[in-house]
């Protein structure tokens, strides 16, 4: 396909290119045009119908769009931005450099700058910031056929036709009505009659994450943005709540790595950048397991090569248990399945689950040393007492980590810190500093 | 809210009670009842439009569900069943024990048994196995109109009127009418002449992930399924597909923490079910540590403390840098944003970016050294040795754990093993063994 498209390009068949390229739709076009030279794809946006150009420069990637509208002409780029959607024009402005952005709004028309510029005001990953101003409004005593009339007339351009708002003079929200509802309704039935009055709507400074948490919940394919007079001033779409979920969990993937979210694709993302967003948690995790070191300089001389042996064993066993409760944790405060109030729940619960673990693992542990012995180190009367203090460290640590596992996650967000603060890195660096103290001082009283 | 329910439910004061729930949606009735003793559910249900206990069915709990299974009469089951679509039907019966999966059957018309069975017999996160066979399938030689009054006549039953399907005698697809189309054109169109012809339709056999992005990808409300012989059997929605997305992002949260996915929310698993699905892979790291220990305890004589107690740092520093690169790596590859054919392009992106990370880390490292000489060792000529063979170390740890980290995921899913199989709890425990053995060996050859 990109070597018959590239072919028809240099021999010039622009008919023969426009017919094959317009038979792709935008996602797939963009993939292809991405393996394109860039100084190529100007002429093949010129070629192309002016809706599909502007559907699949939406898709392009950052790069490329900069350098598609650096090479526009102030009528091409003017075209390509006619058809693009608010929300998609907002979007593009957050990625491009500050002298692009200037290019972009004066070929913009004035009623839609002015609509982009307060959706710029919004707060970062706000539903306002999010939205999408281009819906269908209907009067609440228009007919049905009024209504399919309006949207013939105005719905070509809109995000979605398949949920109306019905609004007043003063743009209060009074109801919804589905296309669904529309199609099953009779011509002359009246909006007011069929609509849904009992609207779930988002506020324009509730968090986009919430939002999206409610058109999961509900179904919905799309959700109405209301000010603080309940005046409709957008909507969100499902499509745009599917691309805000993915974004979020890449954010919590990296979180729970320790790294910085970052924003832009991992390849397309230069090594220094990459080098930043992890080397600030490396440092300080570096510099708190040295709490560790110093623990072991203090107590090791006092005890044999073999005691001395477990310490990975034990600080590896202690970390990834509390690992183990704090993703779960993290996960399911971030979906919401675990509310604050389930804490002392979760704590029980753990405690048990720690238990239950660290037993098996203390017995396991035993077993090997008994193999051991047996094998290997032919001590006259076992390894009893290591079994012991291994053994009740192994179970300790386990239960220790587990309880902090799950309560340092809700404890975050009880005084409103991120939860994943205490993903992973962070509980491992800790449960290995008091593993290690545990044991040691186990380890001294009984021998 | 739910204090009134009770009230009125207790004072048999049922018409009001009616009222009452009937102004809620099904998803937030169900969260409602779900505080109610379970005893009392059956009462509730009976009340309700048959449509809403239907929907509301759907929305509760397995616990619930089976206990409401139970109490219905059969008339009862009948008429909640009646009003399911398939694939929630489908979903119910893969939560009863056989016993209720009988009376289901049983009480389900023979039409829709058949079907149901079909669907049961698809592979486990199959596309046929999520997928609705409620559509709206339309004809090519049909007019707007005519499609109107089917759309009219059968719609109300189906999951989605807003994307409808042409097909042939044969059921095969032809193409593709949106809602919007539909509306957008006049009565005496053909519907041959304003369908989409340029489909894109998953098979029975695709996994359900698979599917679940191509509606991502392109925005998609729903998503044809079709057979080998190119037939259509039936669609996925997108909210289905949101359910998805949401299910699979909760087991990779898990496996990335060393967890066997949970079958039922949190709260709900019992404490054995966690501990069993934790144990398994804690004993596996558990043994997997002691390779470390044995190193330590070969070389540890020959060692300072001041060089011992820089252990657990180096091991940390190690683990910490492989789980920030193999979580991201599994994430790109789970996105697709990674493919396998960047395997040279990630490794090397990470071979800079570990020398980065480690030079930057060491330099630290030796600046916290400088400091506690001056301050607490007093060493004459200063702790310069120590610097370097722990600076090298740390550069050598920092850098095999990032190779390592992207490296492990993209080779588990070359031999299509699964990426996650080497997060971070494999990589720390792996890493921990290369960088006390690589610290080791340099701190004897310079001392």
């Amino acid at each position: 396909m990109k070597d018959k498209a590239l072919t028809l390009l240099v021999e010039h068949k622009f008919a023969e290119l426009r017919t094959l390229l317009t038979s792709l739709n935008a996602a797939d076009l963009a993939t292809l045009l991405s393996e394109f030279p860039e100084s190529l794809l100007p002429v093949v946006f010129r070629i192309l119908p002016k809706e599909l150009a502007s559907e699949t420069f939406v898709e392009m990637d950052a790069e490329s769009k900069e350098h598609l509208i650096k090479a526009f002409s102030d009528l091409e780029l003017q075209t390509v931005l006619e058809q693009l959607f608010i929300d998609d024009t907002v979007d593009i402005i957050e990625e491009m450099p500050a002298s692009l952005v200037k290019r972009i709004l004066i070929n913009t028309d004035k009623e839609k700058r002015a609509v982009i510029n307060e959706v710029l005001n919004y707060p970062k990953n706000s539903a306002g910031s999010v939205m999408t101003t281009e819906y269908v409004n209907l009067r609440k005593d228009m007919t049905v056929k009024d209504a399919f009339t309006r949207i013939r007339r105005i719905g070509v351009n809109k995000e979605t036709i398949y949920t109306c708002y019905v609004t007043d003079e003063s743009k209060i929200l009074l109801g919804i009505v589905t296309a669904k509802a529309l199609m099953l309704a009779s011509p002359d039935d009246l909006i007011e009659n069929i609509m849904e009055t009992n609207i779930i709507s988002s506020n324009t400074h509730d968090s986009a994450k919430d939002v999206v948490k409610l058109i999961e919940k509900y179904d919905f394919l799309a959700i109405p943005v209301t000010d603080n007079e309940h005046r409709l001033v957008g909507i969100i779409t499902f499509d745009d709540a599917m691309d805000i979920i993915k974004e979020q969990t890449d954010d919590e993937f990296m979180k729970m790595a320790a790294v910085a979210p970052l924003e832009d694709s991992y390849l397309k993302t230069p090594v220094l950048t990459h080098a930043k967003k992890r080397i600030l948690w490396l440092l300080f995790l570096m510099v708190s397991a040295t709490f560790t070191g110093i623990i072991i300089t203090k107590y090791e001389n006092g005890l044999s090569a073999l005691l001395i042996s477990f310490i990975p064993m034990l600080m590896s066993t202690g970390g990834n248990g509390g690992s183990q409760s704090s993703a779960i944790i993290i996960r399911c405060l971030a979906t919401g399945e675990v509310k604050l109030r389930d804490f002392w729940h979760v704590m029980f619960k753990e405690l048990k689950i720690g238990l239950i673990a660290g037993v098996t693992l203390a017995v396991a542990n035993a077993a090997r040393l008994w193999i051991l012995n047996a094998v290997y180190y032919h001590v006259p009367g076992g390894l009893g007492k290591e079994m012991i203090v291994v053994g009740i460290s192994l179970i300790g640590t386990v239960v220790i980590a587990k309880l902090l596992g799950c309560m340092l996650p809700m404890l975050a967000k009880k005084i409103n810190l991120d939860p994943a603060l205490f993903a992973s890195p962070i509980i491992t660096t800790l449960v290995d500093t008091i593993s290690v103290f545990l044991y040691f001082n186990i380890a001294v009283s009984v021998f």
